[in-house]
């Protein structure tokens, strides 16, 4: 077990001895250790080694110029200038939010950018404006398009954050797909099956191999089958591609720069860089606060009391599993898998800092 | 078949025949009978007599104040004064786009409204200004939330238009459940049954039986399952509530009205009529026009050769269907079911209008 505080020092000092200025350093620490803390474990710590090592292919940049290209009142783009996503990303959120202190909304696609941990860590950021907030990305391509066999989307995922007065908020984070990357690691590492409806293989067959992705197939748009709407999971993960990359110029679809530093960019890109786009909404740009807060606190409370099929398992709020997990954490510290311990002091040893 | 001229100009006379100004009833037919154009038959003229036993029982206001009540820069609240979706949608629409034309993009919430046809309509509007439009709406509670038995959201649809320079554009427009409610009328027509994963029963067990959600079952979220993720349509029919009811002051989750006129709206109602949500953006808000257009091209191009499973079955582009029908219905005619046009010989007897 490991407390917040120590994986976030770690995580910093890494960050600080690849160039990054003390400021940026934290902020990245911020939103990375947060997805351990959440119970995202796909997303934290585990991940550190691969930015790391984007980094030593040049595809990081560590003293980025992270500036507005284009902009209206309500709406911007941004270069994040090769930077992490886990810096490019909360600054355009900010930027997203005066906006929408300004004009009522803020709206803000970031190109050249990289991986930006948990979409949830920046939609986050506008509850404690009262507003609603909106992230997504695009990401490597890992996903067929309902009737293909070719990688052409990431997971893609979507989260939205919707502040409440008294109750917990309503906080989304959803990958477009039947199952993140996440869970068929999880799978891999056990060396269990699938359900069918997540993964197909190389030659589009349904199949309940958790390896089917590594082996050439596709994780699968969610709804999983044509019968239970791939369709639908295909229009979102593609919604999530065109907002972030294509409404901004970064790279797009098939285009997308994998996370994995063993396979290159492609040669012939069609924009700069992974794209994100974020929302921001003032609720008090609508009716007044109060109203508002005061009726999400009903949508909450009415939904808990949803007649549950099983009264052990009463229906949820997205966000329960994580604002649980964290609570927990804060208190009992992080666990981490073996492989991810030995990965970490390897990287400490690399720039001296001690776990 | 019947011309798209025949039925528009009958459904017109229908909604001046209950008060409407020509004009109004004019828009009216315009979003209703685009449905049957595109071939989402069950959200065409077949629903003109749903929405005359609306007004029969004075829940439709042929005569209303639409007015913004709320505003900023960016953003703003309508009150529909009761009046047919169909007329206040476009209008709200209208005001997204305007305030999209001055600070780049405009958001605007509904309430105090009813069904609004198909939401595709709405958003395709954006499209001959260049600007990607966002629709959706909440709607009569038919859907129950993962691990839930109750019926706590409708099929809360979303529909998002992006255009193009010279491909198709992208036209999505979906229901957040696994199968819309027409897809179900279908199967009970021809008395088939339906996929696992569509609808639950009374209960909440799976079940294949296409009546399930009159028999007090309900439909289930995009997904359809756990193990499918249908936390995730819950999630998406959730957002769609919030936005279109939570934001602008109407009824949410269990409390949206009916559609249906011999159900009662709820006698503790939490809010004013059915709720909807527009957004548009002006993508030259975001990048130049051109090359924002450009690279939906080629979006648009990539996604269409994406190497098939089949390749008698390429892969879509969403709206392509729709496109289809229309392109079909505008020359061949749209064909009708005997019961519907039963349905609107009587309705034509009741006001003197021939079809």
């Amino acid at each position: 077990m490991y407390t917040y505080e120590q994986l976030h020092q770690f995580a910093t000092q890494i960050f600080i001895a690849i160039g990054h200025e003390e400021d940026l350093a934290k902020k990245a620490s911020d939103v990375l250790i947060s997805a351990d803390l959440r119970g995202v474990d796909s997303h934290g710590i585990a991940r550190l080694k691969g930015y790391v090592r984007l980094w030593e292919v040049n595809r990081i940049n560590a003293k980025p110029n992270i500036r507005i290209v284009h902009e209206t009142p309500s709406t911007a783009t941004v270069d994040a200038d090769a930077a992490l996503g886990l810096i490019s990303a909360p600054i355009a959120m900010k930027i997203a939010i005066d906006k929408a202190k300004q004009v009522g909304s803020g709206w803000v696609s970031v190109k050249n950018s990289n991986h930006y941990g948990i979409a949830g860590y920046h939609s986050m950021m506008a509850l404690e404006e009262d507003m609603i907030g909106i992230s997504m990305t695009n990401a490597s391509p890992l996903v067929a398009p309902t009737f293909g066999k070719e990688r052409m989307l990431g997971t893609n995922p979507i989260s939205v954050a919707i502040p409440t007065l008294h109750q917990t908020p309503f906080v989304a984070d959803m990958a477009t797909t039947t199952a993140a990357n996440g869970k068929l690691e999880i799978l891999q590492r056990k060396n269990l099956d699938t359900p069918l409806g997540w993964v197909q293989d190389a030659d589009g067959n349904p199949t309940t191999n958790a390896h089917g992705v590594k082996e050439g197939g596709a994780l699968l748009p969610l709804g999983g089958d044509r019968e239970h709407a791939s369709h639908k999971g295909y229009i979102l993960g593609s919604i999530v591609d065109i907002f972030s990359a294509v409404l901004s110029g970064a790279n797009y679809g098939p285009w997308a720069p994998p996370f994995v530093s063993f396979m290159d960019p492609v040669a012939d890109p069609v924009g700069e860089g992974l794209g994100h786009f974020f929302g921001a909404m003032r609720v008090d740009a609508f009716r007044p606060k109060e109203d508002f807060l005061r009726n999400m606190d009903t949508w909450v409370e009415r939904f808990r009391k949803t007649a549950p099929i099983d009264t052990d398992n009463p229906v949820q709020i997205p966000g329960d599993y994580e604002r649980e997990m964290e609570a927990d954490r804060r208190i009992n510290g992080i666990p981490l898998l073996a492989p991810v311990i030995a990965d970490l002091k390897e990287l400490g040893e690399k720039f001296g800092v001690t776990l």
